[in-house]
């Protein structure tokens, strides 16, 4: 597969209503997880994952997720994306209408065990079995399956993560039915010439079925990543408002890449995105009424309010 | 001239005793200035500028510049640099035996003015007569001249500043006997594209005499313009520890690229930086001791202490 040209036009895809809310302290009560996704769908975000069917003891804070969906898919134009790491979830989000579902499969087996209770391979199978599940919806009702590579770039329990297991992991959910693989840097561990040359051996794996990056910015590192990816080819971004999020089940990780920044940077870059900046960092009063204590990250807010103020 | 690879070390040039205490709210112990710079020094960095020859009422920070110089000569190895924008702060830094002077020159009119009273083109020949100076010195006494290529990614004042304006300044500054010349993105509104355009401008006209970048983290771009630099074959970049900094002068921006994630950065890359991660995080403390109440930044000594904790 040759190199693809830098996308004129990028993808900026928000996860916080999940990835966020559930490494939260607090649980956003559900009104005001409507009124904050109202909010980004405003600002021009397309796309939002907006919770996960998963056991509500296990992440309380996501136990509404299916009302959070019917309100999501009010809004026009939106497609409406949920996490479910198996059937069982996978059935309740078809259920509920949403668009796309994202089936997280670790690439570290350590990690796997931990966040979902299943080996890669298993999880791989769980994919199967929801991609079954897809096929045998009615017509307009089988929803986008992404698979999500967590870990693709390191894992702080396990440490390395061979790019062979990735390409391999890549493969194997393709194989079983995913429409999309994202490469996760769950951990924020990874670099930008590493960015580049995972992008290149899973593009020459799966080809266009590689389309996006989920980034965390634990080294300070998810601009830079994201750049790289950009430069690569990658047009889909996942981001988080303020930087919310984090993953309860690897130790060290820390926020997602700042959705304003991604949005701030690919304009700067000359980039469209079809995002009102100003009117998604307006959003972020939303969190900080919310989630009272949560530190609200990112650049972009700052160095606006700056902007105004001198 | 043709692209140059990425190199496989890099210079981390420690700016944080200039750039971040001029723009610190209290002013630092000259003792405690002493201890940070041994400390910087231990930990491996090989170049510091410690200080600036300017008028004491304007800049107070830094009016124990001579002292501090006098220490940082007597730690082996070091290069010692300081800033100075006229031939009356040269004469007293050549006095004070450094190695190195930086003479800034904005590439915005309006940042010239406000930055230094000259316009740019008064700036060049301030560092003419800086280098004047400078061969007039005994052997064995006569510093490096670098020209600080200031605003050249944008300016707050200005808004845009032309490409051209920035290549022909450098030609200027090498003409009028600057040894090397920096590119420094002193609003943090510089891009990584933007960057891998200007280098390759830039090098197109003055060759090797490019030597670094000195970048600031207004937009969270800091190590994502770093990453781009490099790939241009960029091998020297200025840090501030903990992100110290800013410039008084233009409105809106804020800290200086962080040392310590420079460096994680590029260990992560592997490149090579000589520096000692843990020994650099650890001098922080002197920063939060002498200098209270200011944001101390950076994802390295967050995400190393998470480590050590799980």
């Amino acid at each position: 597969m040759s190199a693809t040209a830098p996308a004129s036009r990028v993808l900026i895809s928000e996860v916080g209503p999940r990835d966020g809310l559930q490494n939260a302290h607090a649980i956003m009560p559900t009104e005001a997880k409507r009124r904050w996704i109202t909010a980004l769908a405003a600002a021009g975000l397309s796309e939002i994952e907006v919770g996960s069917f998963v056991r509500p003891d296990r992440v309380p804070q996501l136990a509404d997720t299916a009302e959070v969906v019917a309100h999501a898919l009010t809004l026009p134009g939106l497609t409406v994306a949920v996490l479910a790491p198996n059937a069982r979830g996978a059935e309740r989000a078809i259920a509920a209408g949403v668009h796309k579902i994202t089936v997280p499969v670790s690439a570290s087996r350590a990690h796997a065990l931990a966040n979902v209770g299943m080996t890669p391979e298993q999880s791989v199978e769980a994919l199967r079995a929801i991609a079954a599940l897809r096929d045998a919806a009615p017509e307009g009702h089988r929803p986008t399956i992404e698979g999500g590579l967590s870990t693709a770039f390191g894992c702080t329990l396990q440490g390395a993560v061979p790019e062979d297991d990735v390409v391999r992991l890549a493969v194997a959910m393709v194989e079983a039915g995913a429409d999309e693989v994202g490469l996760s840097d769950t951990t924020g561990m990874g670099n930008p010439s590493q960015v580049k040359r995972l992008v290149r051996a899973v593009r020459a794996a799966i080809g266009h079925r590689l389309s996006g990056v989920h980034l965390h910015d634990t080294r300070g590192l998810a601009l830079a990543n994201a750049f790289a990816a950009w430069e690569e080819g990658i047009g889909t971004f996942d981001g988080s408002l303020a930087g919310l999020g984090g993953c309860p089940f690897a130790p060290g990780a820390s926020g997602n890449a700042v959705t304003e920044d991604l949005v701030s940077m690919f304009h700067d870059l000359g980039v469209a995105t079809g995002i009102d900046l100003d009117r998604l960092i307006a959003a972020r009063a939303i969190l900080a009424e919310a989630l009272p204590g949560e530190a609200l990250h990112g650049a972009a807010a700052k160095w606006r309010s700056a902007r105004v103020a001198a």
